[in-house]
C-alpha cells in the first residue's frame, strides 16, 4: 500500500516545487508501485502549431514518477532523476495529457519507472518515459561530514 | 489483425538469422501491435554466476520487438535497429526468460516498441527495454541507383 | 560548412519559439556538425536548492542539437525530436550552462547527436545527452494531401 | 592514473567470462577515465548481409565501459550494468571496430560513460552508446546477513 495519498503528494510537490510547471499538474490516482498524474491544458505548454511541447511531456514524466516513488518511500525530497529516456511519438491533442506511471523496480539505491503519456480522450501514447531515481543513503557520520567539506555527492 | 503467424515469424526468423542465438528463441504468440518471445534457458547464454547474460537479454529485446513489428507490416527484411535503450532490473532466475513486446506507434518510417522480461514463474520484471526501428521506405528510382553508387543509406 | 552563422540560427530560435526557457540561451558557436549553446544563469531555472533544474537541462540539450542540425540543413522548422536520452551526472554550480553539440549521424531521414553540458568555469560535465531528430522528407503529393485530411503524420 | 594496465584488464575479462564474443575483444589502451577496445572482424559476428551484428556492437560497448571503470577502480568484478543506451548509425564495414569509451562520471554507487565505436579505417563513427554502472557498496554486516538470507540485491 502506498505511504502517501495522491493529495498529500500533490501538497508536498507544490511545498517544494512552489512555480512547477505553473501548478498545472494534478496528482489523481497513487496506487501500489504507480501513480497517474493529469497535465491541464494550457497557452503556456504549447510548442508553436498548438501542441504540447517536449518539455512539458518530459517534466510530466519526471513528476509523475516523482509521484509514483515518494508514494512508496514516503516524502524524501532528496531522490533525484539519473537517467530520462523519452521517445515522442505523435504530436498530442489541444487536450490535457495524463500520465501512467508504473515502477518496475524498488530497489534500496535505485529505483526504474516506466511513464505512457496519452492526450485526454485519446487511446494512443503520445509519448513513453523511462526514468531512474538515485535514492540517497542514510550518510555514515564519515562520511557526511566528508561530503560537507568537499561539496562532492554521487 | 497481424499478417504473419507466430509460427510464419520463427520461420522467417531463422531463416534470415540461421544462428540467432542458437535458435534458443520460441515465437510464442502474436497479436495485433504485440509479440512474445521465450528464451530457452541454456548453458551458452549465461553469465558467471549462473545467470542470463546482458546480451542475451538485449539480443531477446530487439528479437520480440522484431516480430512484433514483422507482424504488423509483413516479412521486411530490411528493418533495422535504430535506437535500443534497456534498463537491467533483477538478476534472472536459472529459468527461461520471457518477453512481451508491446508496439508504441507504427508510423510509415518508425515503429517504437518497450519490451517487459520477465523469468518464467516470477511476476517481477528482469529487465525493460525500449526500441525504435527505422522501416525503409519504397526507394525511387533516383535514391536506388544513387545508393548503389555510393553505397551509403540513412 | 554550416549554411547558417549563430546570429542567424539564435534569430531563427526566438522568431519560432518566442518565449523559449525566458529567452536564457545563447547560441554562441556552429560549425561543421557542432553548435555551442549556452543557458544564462537565472533564477528562473532553479530547483530547490539553487542548482540548475533538470528540465533546464534537457531544453538546453534540445536546443543545442536543434541549432546544430538547422546549422547543416537550414531553417527546417518541422524537424522533430523523437527521442531524447540523458544522464544527469553532478549538481550544476549557480552558473551559467554551457552545452556542446556534436552531431554523429546527418541522414536524409535521421539526425542524430550527443551533448555535453558543464557549468562555466568547471571542467565535470553536469549531464550528456544523446538526441535523435527526425527530418522531415519532401511529402509527394499523394502524401500532403492525405496528411492534410487526416491531420496524421509519422 | 588507471591502476590496472591493458594487459591485466584483457587478463581479468577472459578470466572471468572466459568465452566472452568468443575471444574477440582485445583491450588496446587505458588511461585516465579511458579505454580503447577492439573487437575482431569475424564471421560470427556478422549478420546476413556481411556487417557487424548490433549484439556485437552492444556487447563491445559494454566490455569498453567495463575495461575503463576497472581500470579506475580496480578488478571489482560485482559491477553491474543498469543501464545501456545505443544508437546505431551506419553499416558497419567488413572490418575491425574500435570503440572508444569516455567515463563521464565515477561516483561511489554509479558511473557513467559514453562509446563511440568505428570501423578500423573510417571515422565516421558506427553506433555510439551511454552506459551506467553499478557499484557495489562494501556491505555492511547486516546487509550481507540480510542478503544472503533473501537472495536479493538492489
Amino acid at each position: 500500500m502506498p505511504r502517501m495519498s495522491a493529495e498529500e503528494l500533490e501538497r508536498f510537490l507544490y511545498s517544494h516545487f512552489p512555480d512547477s510547471a505553473h501548478r498545472a499538474f494534478r496528482v489523481e490516482r497513487v496506487d501500489e508501485m504507480f501513480a497517474q498524474v493529469r497535465l491541464c491544458y494550457h497557452e503556456r505548454h504549447l510548442r508553436p502549431g498548438g501542441t504540447i511541447s517536449g518539455p512539458s511531456l518530459m517534466m510530466l514524466s519526471d513528476t509523475a514518477m516523482y509521484m509514483a516513488l515518494l508514494g512508496m518511500i514516503g516524502p524524501v525530497a532528496l531522490a533525484v532523476t539519473t537517467n530520462l529516456n523519452i521517445n515522442f511519438l505523435r504530436k498530442p491533442e489541444r487536450a490535457d495529457v495524463i500520465a501512467e506511471c508504473k515502477l518496475l523496480k524498488l530497489g534500496k539505491r535505485l529505483a526504474v519507472g516506466e511513464v505512457t503519456m496519452y492526450s485526454e480522450g485519446d487511446p494512443e501514447p503520445v509519448a513513453h518515459a523511462t526514468l531512474t531515481y538515485s535514492i540517497p543513503p542514510e550518510p555514515t557520520m564519515n562520511e557526511a561530514i566528508e561530503d560537507s567539506a568537499t561539496g562532492k555527492s554521487d
